[in-house]
């Protein structure tokens, strides 16, 4: 083991678009591992929408990254040193050890993970996965029959969505960006339809695309995006229609003080569909964390569970990787491989 | 009984603020009875906000209202004739016979009311006490401790909103228009405090306004109003809040086309909050009627129910009175009284 490892800090807070500027590779010493704490090497990063809330320093649910500090982010990886029983050297564990090569965690920080590929951990079963299993089950609770339309639908969160819901018995509708993606969302994920919000003009042409391919109207949504995709399905919602609000990518590098491109226009749609809309964070429901592992795994070791992965190699690739994410350039869950046998 | 009866017709679509141009009083024949019929003489008539959608030729959860056709609406009155052997003359009825002096309706769309004065079958023990009932109880469930805030706070609605939520623990902030509003929601009503929305240059000021009222933050919001209202209480919100959106009166009288004044200006704070917003129509939900209306009725009964009536007299009054409840000049629930003795 190095002496010393390599990590990513947050140099400065974007103001609108976040560049690979916003963050510093650095070189730093391996810090000496207290009693009760465990090291571990991690073989991937995961890099997700949310890091980019991190980086402002505003109000939210969570407190903002710290400047100067190891950007956030979940990790898989396998124990190299421990100071604690309950871990040995060789465990292969998940954690929050951030955008580095190596970590430093107290025991309790970490879990253990099964004996599927290590990667799996960052997505379908981990919390990507239980992310769309949560929104599915806990809010939109589709009914065989229904139209479910989920956006973001060939990323992490909504693939694993549309086959949850069409496991459910719903027709699933996916909303994608490119040919490419279309392609795999239907062919590959199997959803009924997918729909290219980049050959819409504006969100009435959007709002038509989605009609065409959910011609009984919408029962639930599943957003990821926001802007004019939640609008457009928002003026398809049928009467007691059920709306989860996982993420509003399409805000999440705004100029502070602009209108989000989100923003509601039609309030009056919650009264003559009378839908439910909720927001919602998976952390916030640990408790179901076991329920939901249980119901993903099963689909992925049936098989049934289709996904694919897009992968950056070296920790000093994670800060284009993330900005190719929040531009939509993954296909599946965006990942950083931090060692080369990983 | 007359051979004749006057009533208000709808004469033309508005388009933006309604005028009683709009409509247009008529003197029409007493109709024969049929069969299975019963005829009502009105003794009040109530008025509603949801009125206005009914004007517009636009898709909603009801049919528009028809040009040249009595007005739509609740009205509570004595039976002076029956062919249907459930009814006998003098039996205390609420239907949906409109801006009428009377009515003809089948047997099936007549109610049989209770000892409470007629006019409380329209407000607390009607369709707006059942509203009051449902959004509180089946949508935000206040819990002891919790602050809830409700629009439009001295009509109808607002004000059995407020009793009921105080009887279940809550701190309860009301917004209305006016001082003598507040006062009357304050110390009429009981509410904690109440905050007079006319006092506040924005929406920002409004915010501020709400949180002195409001300091631990907004738990429960039941919306009647929209506009700037809507999107102050959705900046105080505290995480896992429930809106309720009964009503959005503030938009009822747009230009269409133009965005609406309850556009949702912050759609993240669905995010941060973890807000559920849910919109509702009371009589999507018959099947509760019976316990609702049980609970309302030993409130009143108690004598723990305040409510107040603004009372108009005379058919030919309807449309002015409605333009009136429409622009927030009505104190508690807004009625036509169409007999003198009534």
């Amino acid at each position: 083991m190095s002496d010393t490892y390599r990590r990513i800090v947050l140099a400065s807070r974007p103001r609108g678009w976040a560049t690979v500027d916003d963050f510093r590779l650095e070189v730093v010493d391996m810090p000496p591992l207290e009693d009760g704490h465990v090291r571990v090497r991690n073989h991937f990063l995961s890099l997700d929408p949310y890091m980019r809330g991190r980086m402002n320093d505003a109000k939210s649910y969570a407190a903002p990254q710290a400047l100067g500090e190891t950007m956030i982010g979940a990790t898989v990886g396998e124990v190299v040193e421990s100071r604690d029983p309950g871990f040995a050297v060789g465990d292969r564990v998940a954690g929050y050890l951030g955008w580095a090569e190596y970590g430093v965690s107290a025991a309790g920080g970490l879990t253990k993970v099964g004996t599927h590929p290590l990667s799996a951990y960052l997505g379908v079963l981990g919390m990507p996965g239980m992310t769309a299993w949560y929104g599915v089950n806990k809010i939109l609770e589709p009914k065989p029959g229904d139209t479910l339309v989920v956006s973001a639908a060939a990323g992490a969160v909504g693939g694993v969505v549309g086959q949850l819901a069409r496991r459910a018995g719903a027709r699933v509708v996916g909303i994608a960006g490119g040919a490419e993606k279309c392609r795999y969302v239907t062919q590959e994920l199997g959803f009924d339809a997918c729909v290219d919000y980049k050959t819409a003009a504006d969100v009435k042409a959007l709002a038509g695309s989605i009609r065409t391919a959910a011609p009984a109207g919408v029962d639930a949504h599943f957003e990821n995006v926001g802007g004019d995709v939640l609008n457009a399905v928002m003026s398809l919602l049928n009467p007691f229609s059920r709306v989860a609000i996982c993420g509003l990518i399409s805000d999440y590098n705004m100029i502070p003080g602009d209108i989000p491109k989100s923003a509601i226009r039609n309030p009056g749609l919650f009264l003559t569909a009378r839908c439910r809309m909720q927001g919602f964070i998976v952390t916030d429901h640990l408790e179901l964390w076991s329920e939901g592992l249980r119901a993903l795994t099963a689909e992925v070791a049936s098989g049934r569970m289709k996904y694919r992965e897009s992968i950056a190699n070296g920790v000093e690739s994670a800060p284009a990787a993330f900005i190719g994410l929040l531009k939509g350039e993954n296909l599946g869950k965006q990942l950083v491989r931090l060692k080369d046998d990983g």
